[in-house]
């Protein structure tokens, strides 16, 4: 139950296990034609949607090189460690990063970045960097909003860090007019970690361009040439790309809207069931992440609750980051998780919270306010 | 038969269906440490061996740009299309980069580096990059002696994609001093592709410390920091690294000699029977990689050849890369690669080369030249 790894359907695991194909086969160049296919029904585009072997940071830096040159004025939206990972991607590149910033658990403000936007009438600004979901947080950040006011400012560029939204949140790339968006494949995915997703739009095309930041092995050009040609420009990691085969048939089955569907009410079980047990959500409910629930439990060592869970249910909780650390513990609720495992996460939370010095609520107060969204 | 992905043991292949376990486990940082462990034992090194979710390509890019600043004079060997690819990269970052190139299936001049280096007494080379086994064309290069001419030099680092020589030939990383060693797991280290690997030495992390070209997935520092706690910067490709927990296991049970012994017995075995069929091996016996054989089937399609080996028996082989294609064709044996494959192979090129107009050669004759080897 953490926010990636997530768990992974058996059709997938066991597509891991097949021996690796060459990846200059035709039967390879058929799994990624499929596969690229199926990629952009998830991603709701007709974009580009590249495959990097590389991690969500590798995707998210990949996203922000390959569009802008040194010294470009840049915003980058930071109220957690990702949006902090990205000024620090930008400052690494030498850009002109200027940090719109919130709170630890508080959701970006659409009109800071609206104030900064309009103020640009020399149109200096070159992108607006969002991270959607907040992992570390467990934040949802009103990404529709803040790109109102990028489109109205015309030049920007959005580019979007949706690791842990794409496949658990409508992200319309299209509709959206989304420029840049990259994702993780350990997350929505239902698929191990080893690959990153960019996709991206005919204005972000035409802004490589004249993007002069250096780049090869995270060069996008290179992926879209050999992505024409159902081909990859270095070694692909074949085996999880067979495994994607597999899992965006599963998500194919399933049906986008009842995937977004059963996120939500997974997040909303979720969030009844903690506030059942009186422990503090460290995100409000207006901008809750659909992927992942933080909790702070005030006064209770949250790695104290996270190893008595491990222990007694192996049920892995992820801890806080930086000065999170042992303050909140976040549950996951992303990718291949089903009504049964919010379930068997509040039953043993229940269990594991008395031990801890923990019994301010009424047992099996959780499961039952669980229960009561899940039936729905 | 291909040089990458290469065979894998049934050992990885389970291993890789695993359930991914969480990367902030201890779980995991206990198989890191031994992976760890495993690898310098496998790179012959004291030296920092990390580990990147990323192809052989990304692992050499990073082998390179975390040492340099722009402008940097170095010098690359070119004699095949990973020697090409490097100049492309070092081009790519602003580097001052001077191909010292042979002829595509001959091996580096060593005295051409010497001459360079030499010359160059106010020390302005920061590096020398070699790739060590070319796999385009099947050619092993004379790292030791050039090698020596770096170490004459004394500035200069020397930075070798060993990709498809680690694990096949012996490389003494420590013994010969060698700064900067980049490989890919996909290769002689029996497991599918997504990690690549990069050894630092002491002499390379002085000159990290002043390397100004940008960097951040890429940053072998924070790789660096982060194994020192036997964790990962970014979330790792974690089926993949519990892969290779096993195939090192098996690795270490074989021994490096056995290893490189096998390697060179496979390489004289394919040899020896190439020339038994009055076929024209494309690089010479003193310079064949003891990963992969080119073999140039003079006036007839290479292709048509790799075809029939894959219709018939479902025996895949390497095509030739550029202006070699449908020139060459090239047979793999690196890796989880035996006897047993090395005389299928041949026994099955012998079945198929009459079909597609060869039959200059004793049939047998092949077969029985591989054995005549293969029980010394």
């Amino acid at each position: 139950m953490i926010p990636g790894p997530t768990p992974v359907p058996e059709a997938a695991l066991l597509a891991l296990a097949k021996h690796p194909i060459g990846h200059r086969t035709g039967e390879f160049s058929n799994i990624l034609a499929e596969v690229t296919e199926n990629l952009k029904w998830l991603h709701q585009t007709q974009n580009d949607v590249l495959m990097l072997n590389v991690s969500g940071t590798g995707a998210v830096e990949a996203g922000i090189i390959n569009f802008l040159s040194p010294g470009d004025r840049i915003l980058v939206g930071s109220n957690g460690k990702f949006g902090e990972r990205w000024v620090e991607v930008a400052q690494a590149y030498g850009l002109n990063v200027e940090a719109v910033t919130a709170e630890w658990g508080k959701p970006l403000d659409p009109s800071a970045f609206a104030a900064k936007l309009q103020a640009d009438t020399e149109k200096q600004i070159k992108a607006v960097i969002i991270t959607h979901s907040e992992t570390s947080t467990g934040v949802i950040n009103d990404l529709a909003a803040i790109n109102h006011h990028v489109k109205e400012h015309g030049q920007a560029l959005i580019i979007v860090d949706a690791v842990t939204s794409l496949g658990a949140f409508n992200l319309p790339i299209d509709t959206w007019g989304l420029d840049v968006v990259a994702s993780g494949s350990q997350k929505g995915y239902m698929i191990p970690p080893g690959l990153g997703f960019v996709s991206v739009s005919a204005k972000a095309w035409e802004a490589y361009k004249t993007a002069k930041l250096p780049k090869y092995y995270l060069d996008l050009g290179k992926y879209r040439k050999s992505a024409a040609k159902n081909t990859t420009p270095f070694t692909p990691p074949v085996n999880l790309i067979v495994a994607l085969h597999a899992s965006l048939r599963i998500m194919k089955e399933e049906g986008l809207e009842s995937i977004f569907a059963r996120h939500e009410r997974l997040k909303n079980a979720t969030r009844a069931a903690i506030k059942a047990l009186n422990l503090p959500l460290f995100a409000a409910d207006e901008y809750g992440s659909p992927a992942i629930t933080a909790v702070e439990p005030l006064g209770i060592e949250a790695d104290k609750i996270r190893s008595a869970m491990k222990k007694r249910f192996d049920i892995a909780l992820a801890g806080g980051q930086d000065h999170l650390k042992n303050k909140i513990f976040r549950i996951g609720h992303l990718g291949f998780v089903s009504d049964r495992d919010i379930l068997s996460c509040i039953a043993s939370l229940e269990a594991v919270l008395p031990e801890v010095g923990y019994d301010n609520f009424t047992p099996g107060a959780g499961v039952a306010a669980a229960n009561q969204v899940l039936i729905k």
